[in-house]
């Protein structure tokens, strides 16, 4: 599939750089303020060095991206909140070419979920959105296999920086504070690392998830969410002295969306460590199905990204 | 989909049972000596019930079912090594048919891979085997996804019997032949347990990822297998005191397949308990991607089967 990749972040870089292992081309590769084009497809290694030296990608306008002849669109610009914009727009007017397009960017899905699949229904163009939930954790092609009806609910830690915190605040016995530093420096956390910490992030996942289950109804607005930034590290002492840690858990299903903080216990398969994630899909038949792996990073997020464009049909 | 099912066990049965909540009919259903077969779909609660109080689900013979205009061929009768009979005939009958094929059944995947291939290729059907290795774990999907290429290695826990056993000798102290009494109590083992004790169960399930991986070059004869019957008591006790358990451990790469007893940390990802299975999939790109579930029953494994259903192309 010939592929037009929107946001050079590590996530849209990482689609460029694999996109060729995988059988597939890159045509267009746009930042926020230049792109490169080419409809024999273009030269990867060129725009990503060029990135890194000079921060931009190439010389024509990020409006010429449209004008290519491509199959798919990866959007994987940064998230945004309420009108999903300029995400949304991005793919509808893939959509309304009768291309596909294959989601990183969570908010299109969390926030305009029925706008889009009713975009999508009238389009030869189909929405895959397996990045935005997990990283490289294979959950809604899971779901999407085992047939939403037939999945109950979805639980889990789907954001790695707060759990890398709550985990080294744990076994270090260190104060918040002093572990979002140590996370900031390790690049685990951003400068501005609110949506991770508060429980955003996690649940814009859920909301995606509950809106899966459902066929939409669900927005950011409609989940209940705690983060993790007034956990003192005497509640994690507590904690141990009963075989328990605190994991920040988030759940899905067909009534809502919850995240907050939570006792687990300490070996169990919730207290995942570092920045991995899981999920725990739950189904009617089949019991609990967990999955875990790297949730975040450009290349994991990437191998979901095209994961879901080897499942789009041939247009 | 219009299913025609060989084999009414657990497996079959559950298929049966569920295929219409899937969206499915089920057109022909067959048991070693009878079957009911009715294009407008059988009537599967009467056929069950059947099933239940005579032993035989119909009048008519098993041939029958050939005979029945149907999508897709599931076989689920008993798995069986070297040829693979009748099976492995049931899929290439099927395909010659330019009908699809799922299997449930081991034997044509494990033992005879390249030839059920070569006879796909030249057919409009195509063959499915989720429900081969881990029941309602999503293991082979996982792997097509990613891309086999992209897979270097796949680990884990794939019998749930030997996994059980191991589980209650460490947890009871108790010794192996008393274990094992239990589980054929549970139904957990079977009256003849040699296949799930001995590591066959297990070594057919890494030789079917090994063939995934590979496109094709192993069969049974090429795993080194190692079973649970000569654990001691006393070497649990021993694991313990080194924070360490046992489980029957299996491997596949695209070097081969081995299956045995390993020392694994107490607490860890490997040390699943009770009937339960895990795999690791070691990718390239996305670090370890750990799935676990109910790896048998017969709903488990039936959704696996539907989950391959629900994938294939209309014809």
């Amino acid at each position: 599939m010939r592929l037009a990749i929107l946001g050079s972040g590590a996530v849209g870089q990482s689609v460029a750089d694999l996109a060729g292992e995988y059988g597939h081309e890159v045509v267009a590769l746009a930042d926020s303020s230049s792109a490169v084009v080419d409809s024999d497809g273009i030269d990867v290694d060129d725009a990503l060095e060029r990135k890194i030296s000079s921060g931009a990608v190439g010389d024509a306008d990020p409006a010429a991206v449209f004008e290519t002849d491509y199959d798919v669109l990866v959007e994987a610009t940064p998230t945004t909140l309420d009108d999903a914009e300029p995400g949304f727009t991005h793919a509808k007017r893939a959509l309304e070419a009768d291309r596909h397009v294959v989601l990183a960017n969570k908010g299109p899905v969390a926030e305009r979920y029925e706008d889009l699949r009713a975009i999508e229904a009238d389009s030869a163009g189909s929405v895959r959105f397996e990045a935005t939930v997990g990283g490289a954790i294979p959950v809604l092609s899971t779901i999407e296999d085992e047939t939403p009806q037939a999945v109950t609910a979805v639980r889990g830690v789907l954001n790695g920086t707060a759990n890398f915190i709550l985990t080294r605040m744990a076994a270090e016995g260190l104060d918040y504070e002093h572990v979002l530093a140590e996370a900031q420096d390790l690049g685990v956390a951003e400068a501005d690392p609110t949506f991770d910490v508060d429980g955003t992030d996690a649940a814009l996942k859920f909301v995606i998830l509950a809106n899966v289950l459902s066929d939409g109804g669900f927005s950011l607005e409609d989940a209940t969410v705690e983060g993790i930034q007034n956990i003192p590290g005497s509640a994690l002492d507590l904690a141990a002295e009963d075989g328990r840690t605190i994991r920040l858990i988030g759940e899905a299903t067909r009534e809502g969306i919850r995240v907050g903080p939570r006792l687990v216990p300490e070996n169990g398969a919730l207290a995942v460590t570092g920045t991995r994630n899981i999920v725990q899909i739950e189904t009617r038949h089949a019991g609990s199905l967990h999955s875990s792996g790297r949730g975040a990073g450009g290349p994991e997020t990437a191998t979901a990204v095209l994961s879901d464009v080897g499942r789009l049909p041939e247009l």
